[in-house]
């Protein structure tokens, strides 16, 4: 069971878009078994969407497209289609009178010509109908490859693809099953993994394949596997962990595929424990990771984006003095910073950030790239200072890591 | 000049990772005036690369791969390249120096085997140096196709890239241009825009190119051109843009490709005004999206991220008893808390959101989806409720896209 995925559109092309349909798509493809070998993103010309379709034509089984199904006139899927079939287009009055109505009832206007068109469809078509939006999906078939054409609009693309074309997928492919788990390591780099790995890497069985996914300061092991037996698959895998090296083993933070703050969030779940955030260089994004999901308020209980200067002192309640004698870039900043917020917010722990993420120097005259990071925790405060060098996006991400690891091994000795 | 990207690695393939490298590659050598005809990712197996290879082959004029360079078992790119340019792999003695040192120095202890392999090369290949990491780039060419070769990491990539291969290409290839001017419409859909420019449309010389990028509340059009000149070829899109009817001007919120927060923020700096927000169902994504840009201190004065209901009590400074008769989620406590952010944080303006977003109820008895916003500004404060449906993030983005219109709107008023 093949699969590739087609993406059409100028506009990833230039870079002006990220191609966010292909990876919800690769993952959800990945879920119902199929082996994803090619992605391919093209322009919306003619003769590039026949291309690709022909190089994927009996190579593989499912061949998904995204984009050029819009009503205007940038959008050519649908002839397209008709010349690869040899088809033409017909009314689908399903279709049409779902666009009237939405359209009514939406922009409070009569249906266009423009709208009319996109209830259009090749006559052999089998129509994925768009509950969320006016262009409808389409599948048709050729020498054994099913091709399927959805909108790009990600969250048509998204229903149309769970309430259409699953239910196609499970009646029309048999049950083959991709297994992977993923391992995450902090603090060791790619190659001391590499060497500390060798002897087990080369007794992996030959269907178990083993990726090193490097990010800073982190690095993610996959282990896949593709068979027709579930249950057995998964074992055989979990098997190979428990065969890890404990040199190894050391520096695994959780054997599933999730960031780090949710790492902390389980931790804090498990002892019923609450965190807060006083941000001034990474300005709320550690708030925003530890809100995300929903039930959060179990757990956070709020940030304060303290990014002026008299902001730290009239609602946080820095001390003035400390900030004239030490300037704001301080360890003692930071202190008061993570104290207050942990007293204020009312919670277990805190993070606080102060720093100079530069380009250029702000408030204060430390160097550009210079981060003071706070620590409150139910038994007191302390603090690190860091030198993160530049562009200002490594600063802003270095400094929410740090804050990540120190507060991490906090919440463990408890 | 044609040019086409291809991102090694099953991590895409299985939509464990996005591929963000494309999207960098892609606007870097559209800027550079190549016209990307293809983005393609594949498997890190040996058949599947060298396929890729000899598809692009003669077809374009540079091909960029990324990713299989690392020190694991896991990247063949090396091999690959060898076999398909009939090489063989040398040590690059600077290479050696390079990755020696840094192994050395970063993480302290001497150089392995698995590093040293590292710094391997194809003997006629032209090696582009990494100053930020251990794998270097790699150039070669054949069929008068040049194929480059860069590490997956992302900050490895980008510096390769612009240090070493971006004089190269000016080196190398001839001057062509491509010209992109986007406009930003809020408030008017993809269908009705393009009744309004049917005319317009179908008046362009046919060198300019139209596009549209609908998202929710937004549609961007872009225009697209290309050629030798590039100020002839900048002119003659504006000239274009000029005659757009007035119907479709109305809608029209910025004559660049920036987003929402962006425009707000070039009308705060024109009028030297500020901003503040006080945040509950949103939880800082405000206050990260107006810090995100170096300088913002200068209008960006801070926010509250009140999750938990006492926080908006104890530090922002909402009255208990309002929270009491209208309940946590209600006109009147957004009312307090823009009115309170906008005192407290001393600025001009200031936003308000609280809401729950789902998917089950929280500290309020109201519907989820329901979401309250409160604007305060130098002359007064209003609110609006919304019910804005699910899943959470659809609540939460709604939220922003509300919170951002009626600010704007005030903005504008002084």
């Amino acid at each position: 069971m093949k699969a590739s995925i087609i993406t059409i559109g100028d506009e990833i092309l230039i870079g002006q878009i990220v191609d966010t349909n292909s990876v919800y798509l690769a993952k959800e493809l990945d879920l119902l078994g199929f082996e994803v070998s090619e992605i391919i993103t093209i322009s919306d010309k003619k003769e590039s969407i026949e291309k690709a379709m022909s190089s994927q034509m009996g190579q593989v089984d499912l061949v998904i497209m995204t984009g050029g199904l819009g009503p205007t006139k940038d959008d050519v899927t649908k002839k397209v289609f008709c010349d690869f079939f040899e088809d033409h287009l017909v009314i689908d009055e399903q279709v049409l009178a779902h666009v009237t109505t939405l359209i009514e009832n939406y922009f409070k206007r009569p249906i266009s010509e423009v709208n009319k068109q996109q209830a259009l469809v090749p006559s052999t078509s089998t129509v994925l109908f768009n509950t969320v939006g006016t262009a409808p999906g389409m599948l048709m078939q050729k020498n054994n490859t099913t091709f399927v054409s959805f909108p790009g609009v990600p969250l048509e693309m998204k229903t149309i693809f769970s309430e259409q074309l699953v239910p196609y997928i499970k009646d029309h492919f048999k049950g083959v099953f991709n297994i992977h788990k993923t391992i995450i390591t902090y603090g060791i780099g790619e190659s001391l993994l590499a060497e500390y790995l060798e002897d087990w890497e080369n007794n992996l069985p030959s269907d178990i394949k083993l990726a090193y996914l490097p990010s800073p300061g982190k690095v993610r092991l996959r282990l896949s596997s593709r068979g027709s037996n579930q249950d057995f698959l998964s074992q055989s895998i979990e098997m190979q962990i428990d065969r890890m090296p404990e040199s190894v083993k050391a520096y695994i933070r959780a054997y599933e595929d999730i960031d780090f703050p949710e790492i902390i969030i389980k931790e804090l779940q498990i002892r019923n424990k609450t965190i807060s955030f006083a941000e001034s260089c990474t300005g709320g994004r550690l708030a925003v990771m530890f809100n995300a999901k929903p039930g959060s308020s179990a757990y956070f209980k709020g940030g304060m984006v303290c990014y002026a200067t008299e902001s730290k002192v009239n609602i946080l309640g820095v001390n003035q003095d400390t900030i004239n004698k030490y300037t704001v870039v301080s360890e003692e900043v930071a202190m008061e910073m993570a104290e207050q917020a942990r007293l204020k917010f009312n919670s277990d722990y805190a993070i606080a950030t102060t720093g100079n993420a530069g380009p250029s120097k702000g408030d204060s005259d430390v160097e550009v790239g210079t981060v003071c990071i706070g620590i409150a925790t139910p038994i007191g405060v302390f603090t690190k200072k860091y030198e993160l060098g530049q562009p200002r996006e490594k600063v802003i991400n270095s400094a929410i890591a740090k804050g990540l690891e120190l507060i991490y091994n906090e919440i463990l000795k408890k």
